[in-house]
Formats: structure tokens, C-alpha cells, sequence
């Protein structure tokens, strides 16, 4: 390497700004930074390939910052390399609407990859996108024409390391031997609780070996010489490669250095000035001088090796037109044209058929009907391929050596939430994995990631209640789909039958602002008759699927409590009562409708009934104080399902008793 | 190890019943069962030293199922050796209300340490259980005293491992070094998607290696005398031991077995019988003849183990008396007698302080204050010590070589959660661990499953809104309070000051059949003036905290809201408008009083506002269809605190405009 000016000056300026911003907003983490500083200035001076001008260029290397309280070194080098992050916002840091918050969004800040703070999930992210871009390559590159070709950089520290979720996202990186997936340990031997020897004592480069990772022990973080060596041995690899970087937290500051006093709090004045005076940095605080902005700069290479890109993308597209034309518009995220005709016809076919099956049957064939026209499907299962049902007849799983559509991700649901993020922060999949939805807790925080940075990740969650019978209550979801529908963003589908499960799959897929998840029964559900007007209305989340002149009482269910809700209205009218069925498979998505709609659907006055297999407090946003949920507040038993539901009170009689309950109280 | 039978004709008996129960349930899973019987042959008959008679025996070894549906296994083990589970119970398998659940729980079936099925949380409870062992043992035994000396032995399988949660509790397995912990890897190469090496190729006794363990490598798991060898050499090591077992999943299943086929689904009629001919096996279902019941039989040497150490208690509380009278109550999980008179005591200073602090800091006191006579007390946090405030003056850290009653439990939530639920199994001690709410999703399962095992665990949660500030959505919690409530059994408390705060602490440490989690501010919060009878009522989860004659409006708040609810009351009080404020800290709690209370604080049509820094849907169960809620139903931004507060409304004049909107409604 070559630089116009000793490194430890590049590697200062950001260790400044860092301590500076900190400083200012009296709050974020100036340790880390600065420790991770020197690596930076190996990685980001002669291997990053990125376009400062351009932070959507496709082939773009990923960069993550998966140890994201460290968000003050990203920003450093994003506003020193030259993207459009002012000083300005870098005086802002972690100021209402700046471009600088606490830690590293995506969308927020150009060149910024994923949205990372909650440790351990930007490596498992950086898994992701380095699969996308294994797979994408396998699709998409020809002889000569590697337009597809990038590497994925993580920097991460002890806390990610010991979170569960790196062994998930590690574990399956080796298993599926990703070589351009280069992370950068920052082994400063401290966490926030102190010297970490106390409570983390693992051998990591040996866990990593374990893994089949290509490891890089025991580099002088410091030395960017030897960093730098250390990329390139990483480079030549033919595995996901660990570099351990032996460094000191908050390098720079003479007495603070090397303790966890410098890891989460400002330094406070007098150390500020004498770390400035102990690495000779005499500027004043946001100020970079010209020599240092000039060696960080860049925009002219980075402009070079986009337009280098640029030029094979033309061969490549006068070569293979289509293929390139596909890559476009799967990297944009845009759907093909025949989708609305396929769903439309395989909503016909159900109609036609009128089946009774399970809806993870109902979501299987739904897939199976859409993945012809979407190539940019990614399925998976967190190893319950068979129970979930999200595979499909011409799917390939992907294997280290062999391209595929459909990933066994092992028994790891937040690696393989966290790793579909990941392949959608990337571009070029829809990705979706399932695992049983009690199970949705293990990955909780990853679904949470996914509506924050507002992903088309798709959670398939099966065996959806104590409809799953004898597993247990340890496998039985009672809270699951209320608790989901509390987190923002998260559109959460229970249909009741294969109509309702392909608009729920339709609206998942169409969805580009957020992710979804699809909640399906074990147990076969039977067909609901719709009109077309009912199947135009499926996709506000909540509609009239039966109706009756002058309603007395509304039934609202969900999913499997369809048919419960369908008997006792037939229960009801032959005692005389007049009863709706509003059939509420999205409650996200029925809020989001306009007022006058939700009013035709749930008429006030009305008393109410809501019907599920799940937690009843939810409910009352619905029927209010008086009206009545039948649910189960209680965890469920182990017993053939149909015993259960009698045992819960799922019972024609229970329903038909609260709904004469609610509506003589009303006239009461 | 001797036997007066053939080993395989043990093993082969626990084959038997497991496919015959699967087979008569027609659900279950008799692959893990018959791929381990050999090994439970080995250590059951020659190292598990327990008592049939009494499960209850303090110094049992402690046996963990961690791959839980392979509960037949359990279930025959603790069948054979003379637990009080009759064959009735065996052929009731997964049937309602029977002892035998589809996977093992704790309290159903005598012998069950633990419930098990979501995979690595049964190895992660061992881990606690072993750590609870060794510190009870540092804190209780004397020279030629060791009342406390078991081991905890734990089966897990290709799952468990997978499972993110293995790498946190086995890595601080090893460095908090725990020589009694001994698990048995069923390396059958076999998980319900098929074949591992396509998702898993992990070298597991290099990564346990690295994590400080003992490993014995590529035992024959069919072979009871090389199991029993590696058990002894387990024994003799000071580290924890992993004996990695190459298995056959469904030994003796002449067609099936070696295949996911054999996981989880009854074998069918003619595979069952093709197995019984190759095994050897010629009785009836459910027929196990006297000589292996013999064979199996634990009570005699159960009861001689028992009774060997009755001899030593009683001896150790000839020499110990307080030693041993403390032993015994900390184990049957009872409160010290003085504990009632410390907690008021501390009210009363409280009281007489009127301190404004953060919650954090006001449970940081009241742990102090109560620690003294709570030996029992064993704290910790994932790794944010100094921001969860968890620790005390006195308290010691727990290391591999030194006792201690604070465990750093490093950056593992989810670990911390289930290992805290395996040392509230054990018994001994009253376990809390914290962390940031936000990451209560990490370890959402293991809150569950303290709820569903009824467990004393205590999950204190710091930063609890976007009044953490600076740090962003990643870290601000918005539907983690409401989510928490709705996990059946699971007592939730958000306290506003010092009183609710010791209060909160009170109860959960009363709370003898469920798990509390305990939420606290970052920021401070004003302490609030009360009668005696108010105080009296915050154990009621909800009280009236601020009232007036004739309310006309209610006003419910809970934690840092209750500033804002006594402010905008102010302000109705100035608009001639007449104010009722209830503080409902546990709103679980406030849902078991009786209904003449609840409607005492909650006056039937009152209108009611609800004000609470998180998602706005769980509240309309107390504000009805037309009440409103004050709340944030997007994700939080990174700013201070001061600017996130107003920004999202919480502020007087919102909270007086909905006051007023709402009485407008009722009157129209």
C-alpha cells in the first residue's frame, strides 16, 4: 500500500471526530472507533470498492458495522471519503432528524448497508448478503462477464461474538463456504462489565476453525501493514475468512485507553485535549485539514471502478440481453409484469377447487403457483422443510457447491431471520423461511430489524395455536400472533383458507415497505364461498365474508376460527339472531384502511364478538368493554387438537352463549 | 459395570415402549428414544444417582432431556426404574391430562427437572443447575461435608447445537468452569430436513475444545462399556465434559432407521413388528417382563443413596445447625422470616426520602435494602452492569475459581434468561439478570418458559422507552411492555418511583409460582405522595393514586407516564375539570383483584385515557371503543429524551386535549 500520508494520521482524523461528536451530544461510544480505526484505514483505503457518488451501486462491496454503537467510525468514514454526509450532521450526531443517529440506519445515512445496535445481527446480516451475492453470481455471470463480484465486510467485537446469534450465522457461513465474506474481529479483550476474561474466555479463532472458517490469528490491529496482508491472505481464501485483530479500546486517549470507562461515554474535555496533544492532532474539534480529506478522498476511484463496472455491464448486456435486463430489475426490487395474472388465476383455481386443507398446505401451493414468475424467490426453513411446507416441486437447495432457490438453514430461526434480512438488504431475492410460529421468539428481535429498516422478508410461521395437539404447550402459540401485531410496521396474515392464504402471500410479495408474516394452520381449515367483491376486499385485511340484514351481532375471527364462527352463525339464525362474520386476517392492515370502510365493515353500535385461538387483551381494540373474545389466557395442554378446542371452549355453544350475552347487555 | 442382564435387552425395552407409545398416540418421536437407549443404559443403570421414591432428594443428580421430543425415552426411564408413572400413563402418552406430555414438563411428571422441546434451552437450564450446584456447595459444604455434590447430566442432539443459545451457555460453561456438567451429544448426523452435512458441518468437539470444555471424541454410543468409560473419565476432569456420541437415530428399526423417517412419526404396524423381530423383542405392546423390570429397578439403591446422605445431613446440622437450617429453607424456596420488616422499613425511607431517581437506580436501592436478609439473592446482567444498576455493595462476582452471588453473564440475554431458569429449578437461590428492554426479545422464549414452569425467576429490564434516548429504535423499547403482558403467567411491573419500585420488588420476590419481570426507567422520575392505604394497594397491581369527588374523567398511567398524568391533571384541575389518576404498575397483577375492587379504581362510565410511552392497542381492554390512548405506535427516533417526548406527544396539552374529548363524547 501506498498513501499520501502516514496512516496514523487518516486513522486520527476519524479517532478526532469520533471523541468530537461524543463529546458534543454528551452520549455514544468513542472506544471502539477508535481502537477500530487503524483497521479502517486498511480496509477502506485499498479494498473497499464502493462509489461515495453512487451508495446503490449494485456491485458495491457491503461494508457492516455489526459492533454499531461504533456508528461514530462509519460516519467518520463516509463524510471523509465523501459521501453526501456533511460536517454538519457529523456535529449532530445522535440530534433529532440528523443524519448521525446513535447507531448506524440504514436509509437514514448514505452508505450506510444495515441497521445494526442490536449485537450480533449485523455479522448475521453481512451472512446474508454474502449469500445473495454467492447466489446472484451462480444465476447471473457468464464466462468473463463476473458482474456479479463483490465482497461483504464485517467489523465486529466481543459482544457479537457472544451472542448466540453469531454461532447460528457463523456456523451455516462455513457450512455454505461463503470466501467473500471477510469479518474483522476488534479483540480488545473488553465489553462494557470490564476486562471480559471474567465471562468470555472462548479460543474464537479455534471456534471459527470449527466452523470452517478460514482464520487470520492474532494481527497487530495497529499495524496496517499487517492488516492489509491479512485482507489479501483473506482474499485468496476459498472460505468465509476471521481476522483477529489484537487492539486497544479508545486508542489515542493516554489514560483512558484500554478500559471500559472509554467504551459508552463521552470523554469529557481534559481528555479530549490530551488525547489530542498524545497523537499530535492539533486541529480544532470538526475540523479535518485539507492533507487529511485529500487522502481519505474516494470519489475519483470510486467514480473509476463504477464506471469500470459499468463498461462490462454494457458487454455483458449486448451479450445477454435478458439476463441483464433480470438483474436489473430483480437489484431494483420491481416485479414482473405476469404476477397480477398468475395470482388472479391461481385464486380462480382455489375458488374453483373449494379445498379443505391446511393453510401451510394452502401457503405451499400458493408458492408453488407464484415461484414461476418470481425467480427471485429464496425459500427456507429453520430445518422443519417438511412440517412448514415452503418448498416446491422444482426448488434447489442451496448447498456450498450448488446454486439454489430454497435454504435449509438448520435449527436456527434468528440466524435465518436475521440472514433473510440480509439477503434483502442486498438486492435480487424476495426471501422467505419458516419455522413453527412459537418459535417466531427465537427471532423476535430480527423481525423487529426487518420492520424498522422496512424489508420484504416474509416470515412463514406454521402450527399456528393449540391446533398442533399433542406437541404441547411448549410448541403451542398463545400469544404469538397478538404480540406480533404489536410491532410497528409488521404486516401479520392468519388466513382461514387457501383464498385468504394466496391474497396474504400476494400482499407479502407485493409489500415494499416493510416485512410480513404468513401464520398457517397445521390443521385443515375448510373453504369459505366469497363473492368477487369479498375476494376484492380480502386484501384490506378485514371484510364481510357473511352478512345479514340488520346485523344484531358481529362475529370478528381469524384463521381457523373461521369455521367456529361460520357454525355458530348458522347456530344463531336458527335461533333467530341476524349475524356478520367479518373475517380479519390482517388487523394491520384493516387499520391502515380509511375510515368510512372500517365503519361499513365494523357498523358502530353493533356489539361484538372476536374469536381466536390466541390472548384476548388484543381484542378489546375491536369489541371494546362490552363486547366479548372468546380465546385462551392460559398456556394450552398436550392432546389431540379437537380435544383441545373443546377443552379451551372453542365451542359452537361458548359462541353462541356470548354473542345472546353481548347483544342483550346492549339492550340492557 | 455389572449387569444381570444383557444391556441391549435394557435398552431394547425403552425401544419397545417409546415405538409402541408413539405408535398409540399416533404423534410423537421414537427416532431420538431408540437411538439413545444404549447410552441412558449406561448412565442411568451406573451413574445417576437419584431416588424413585423421593424426586424431590435435594442432592439428586439432576438429568436434563434437552432434545425434549425424544420424551419417551424419559418417560420409560422413569417408568423402569420405579418413578410413579404406571404403564397406564406410558399408554395415555400426548393424551389429555395424562403424565405424559408430548414433551417433558416439570411438575406433571415426577423425575422431570425441567420442561423441554424448544431446542438448547434444556442444556442452557443444566448449565444454571450446575452453577447453582457448585455455588451452593462453596457456600454450604464444610470439610467432610459435602451436603451439596451432584452432578447434572443433560442428552441433547444436532438441534441443540445448531441453536444459538448452545454457544452462550456452553461458553460461559467453560469459563465459569463447571466440572459436574457432563452432556451427551447424539451425533446421529440425522435433523428433521435430512442428512446435516448440507446445514451443519461444524467439527463440535473443536468448538467445544475452544470453549474450555472436556471432550471425549467418537464414543459408540450402542456401545454401553465405552459410554461408561467416557462417564468415569467425564467425572474426573475439572471442566465440563461433552461425551459426543456417534448414534444411530431409530436403532433397531431394521428399515428405518439412520433416516429422518424415523424423527418424528409412529413407525407404522409392520415396521413396529419388522423391529420387534430384529431386535429380538417377543412381547405384547406395553409388556415388559420381570427381569427387565429387575434389571432397571433404582428404588433399592435410590433409597440407600438417599439414606447414606440423611446420615450426612443430619450429622453436618449436628456440627452446622444454622448451616443446615439455612440449606433447607433456601432448597424448599421459602422467605426469611424478617423479610416483611425489612421491606417496610425500606418503604418507610423511601417514603421520608421523596428521592426523584431513575427506577433503575430506585431498584438498585431496593435491591440493596433487601439483600441483606435475601442470601438467596443471585443477581447479574448481560453485560451492562453499570446501566442495569443489578449489582450491590457487598455482592461478589461469580468466577471459575471464586464464589460469588453476581454473575456477569456476558453479552447472552437469552443465555442469562434460561440459565437463571435452570438455577431457579435447581433450587437455593432467587435469580435475577437484566438487560435493556429492548433485548428482552433475545430471550423472549426463556420468559416463556419460566411462565410455563412457574419459576421464581426475576427479569429486570432497564431503558424502558424512548426515554432511553440518544440510542436510537434499535434500543428503544415501544411494544416490549404491552408484548410482555400478554405471555400467560408472567407478572409484569412498570413502577413510577421509589415506593412502586420496592413494591414491585416485593412482590416478585413473594411470588412463589411465576416469574416477574421488573421494568425501569433510564431516565428520573418524581416521587409521588401517597396515604398509607395507597401504598397498602400498589401490591394490587392497580390503585387510585390521585382522585376527586365526582371524577369525570380517569386518567391511567403507568412508569415514567405517571409524571405526566399528575401534571396534565394540574392543568384539568385549573379547566374546572374533576380528575381521577390510576397508577397501574402490573396491570396481570391488577387483572386477578377482585371485581368489586377493580370497578372501585376503574368506575363503570367513566370515560379513561391511558398514557403509556408504547404501543397504544393493549390499553383500549381498560379504555374501551371510546376511550383514548396517549401512546407511539411507530418506532422511536435517536434524540434526547426531552425531544423525543414531546415530539411523540406526550405532552400536557395532548393528554388534556384527549381528556376533554373524551368527556365530550360520553356527554354527546
Amino acid at each position: 500500500m501506498t498513501f499520501t500520508l502516514p496512516t496514523t494520521k487518516m486513522a486520527n482524523a476519524i479517532r478526532a471526530l469520533a471523541m468530537d461528536a461524543v463529546q458534543k451530544a454528551n452520549s455514544g461510544h468513542p472506544g471502539a472507533p477508535m481502537g477500530m480505526a487503524d483497521i479502517a484505514v486498511a480496509l477502506w483505503s485499498n479494498h473497499y470498492s464502493h462509489n461515495p457518488a453512487n451508495p446503490k451501486w449494485i456491485n458495491r462491496d457491503r461494508f457492516v458495522l455489526s459492533n454499531g454503537h461504533g456508528s461514530m467510525l462509519h460516519y467518520a468514514l463516509l463524510h471523509l471519503t465523501g459521501y453526501d454526509l456533511s460536517m454538519d450532521e457529523i456535529r449532530n450526531f445522535r440530534q433529532m432528524h440528523s443524519k448521525t443517529p446513535g447507531h448506524p440506519e440504514v436509509d437514514i445515512t448514505p452508505g450506510i448497508e444495515t441497521t445494526t445496535g442490536p449485537l450480533g445481527q449485523g455479522i448475521t446480516n453481512a451472512v446474508g448478503m454474502a449469500l445473495a451475492e454467492k447466489l446472484l453470481a451462480a444465476e447471473f455471470n457468464r464466462p468473463n462477464f463476473n458482474v456479479v463480484d463483490h465482497h461483504t465486510y464485517v467489523f465486529l467485537g466481543d459482544g457479537c461474538l457472544m451472542e448466540g446469534i453469531s454461532h447460528e450465522a457463523c456456523s451455516l457461513a462455513g457450512t455454505l463456504r461463503l470466501p467473500k465474506l471477510i469479518a474483522f474481529y476488534d479483540d480488545n479483550g473488553i465489553s462494557i462489565d470490564g476486562h471480559v476474561e471474567g465471562w468470555f474466555q472462548d479460543d474464537t479463532p479455534k471456534r471459527f476453525e470449527a466452523y470452517g472458517w478460514n482464520v487470520v490469528r492474532a494481527i497487530d490491529g495497529h499495524d496496517v501493514n499487517a492488516v492489509d496482508a491479512a485482507i489479501k491472505q483473506a482474499k485468496a481464501s476459498d472460505k468465509p475468512t476471521l481476522i483477529c485483530c489484537k487492539t486497544v479500546i479508545g486508542k489515542g486517549s493516554p489514560n483512558m485507553a484500554g478500559t471500559h470507562n472509554v467504551h459508552g461515554a463521552a470523554l469529557g474535555d481534559k481528555e479530549i485535549a490530551a488525547t489530542r496533544a498524545a497523537i499530535g492532532w492539533g486541529y480544532a474539534p470538526f475540523e479535518v485539514p485539507a492533507d487529511v480529506y485529500a487522502a481519505w478522498d474516494a470519489k475519483a476511484k470510486g467514480a473509476a471502478q463504477e464506471s469500470a463496472w459499468n463498461t462490462l455491464q454494457q458487454a455483458y448486456a449486448a451479450q445477454y440481453p435478458e439476463l441483464a435486463s433480470e438483474l436489473t430489475r430483480r437489484m431494483s426490487g420491481e416485479l414482473p409484469a405476469n404476477l397480477e395474472q398468475t395470482v388472479a388465476a391461481y385464486i380462480a383455481t382455489c375458488v374453483e377447487k373449494k379445498e379443505t386443507i391446511a393453510t401451510r398446505k394452502a401457503s405451499q401451493n400458493a408458492i408453488q403457483a407464484l415461484a414461476p414468475v418470481l425467480p427471485e424467490f429464496l425459500g427456507g426453513s429453520a430445518d422443519l422443510t417438511g412440517s412448514n411446507l415452503t418448498n416446491w416441486k422444482e426448488c434447489v437447495a442451496v448447498r456450498a457447491d450448488q446454486w439454489g432457490n430454497h435454504i435449509n438453514y438448520g435449527v436456527r430461526e434468528f440466524g435465518m431471520s436475521a440472514i433473510m434480512n440480509g439477503i434483502a438488504l442486498h438486492g435480487g431475492h424476495i426471501p422467505f423461511g419458516a419455522t413453527f410460529l412459537t418459535f417466531s421468539d427465537y427471532s423476535r428481535n430480527a423481525l423487529r430489524m426487518a420492520a424498522l429498516m422496512k424489508l420484504r422478508s416474509i416470515f412463514v410461521f406454521t402450527h399456528d395455536s393449540i391446533g398442533l395437539g399433542e406437541d404441547g404447550p411448549t410448541h403451542q402459540s398463545v400469544e404469538h400472533v397478538s404480540s406480533l401485531r404489536l410491532i410497528p410496521n409488521l404486516d401479520n396474515w392468519r388466513p382461514c383458507d387457501t383464498v385468504e392464504s394466496a391474497v396474504a402471500w400476494e400482499q407479502a410479495v407485493k409489500r415494499h415497505n416493510g416485512p410480513t408474516t404468513l401464520i398457517f394452520s397445521r390443521q385443515n381449515l375448510p373453504f369459505q364461498e366469497r363473492s368477487a367483491e369479498q375476494i376484492a376486499n380480502i386484501k384490506r385485511g378485514g371484510y364481510v365474508l357473511r352478512d345479514a340484514p340488520n346485523a344484531q351481532v358481529i362475529l370478528i375471527a381469524t384463521g381457523s376460527e373461521i369455521e367456529l364462527a361460520v357454525k355458530s352463525a348458522d347456530e344463531l339464525a336458527q335461533h333467530g339472531m341476524a349475524v356478520r362474520i367479518v373475517s380479519m386476517p390482517s388487523t394491520d392492515v384493516f387499520d391502515r384502511q380509511d375510515a368510512a370502510y372500517k365503519a361499513a365493515v365494523l357498523t358502530k353500535g353493533v356489539p361484538r364478538v372476536a374469536i381466536e385461538a390466541g390472548v384476548t387483551d388484543f381484542w378489546h381494540k375491536y369489541v371494546g368493554l362490552e363486547g366479548a373474545v372468546i380465546g385462551i389466557d392460559t398456556f394450552g395442554e398436550s392432546a389431540p387438537a379437537g380435544v383441545l378446542f373443546k377443552h379451551f371452549g372453542f365451542t359452537v355453544e361458548n359462541v353462541v352463549a356470548a354473542a345472546k350475552n353481548v347483544v342483550q347487555s346492549a339492550q340492557a
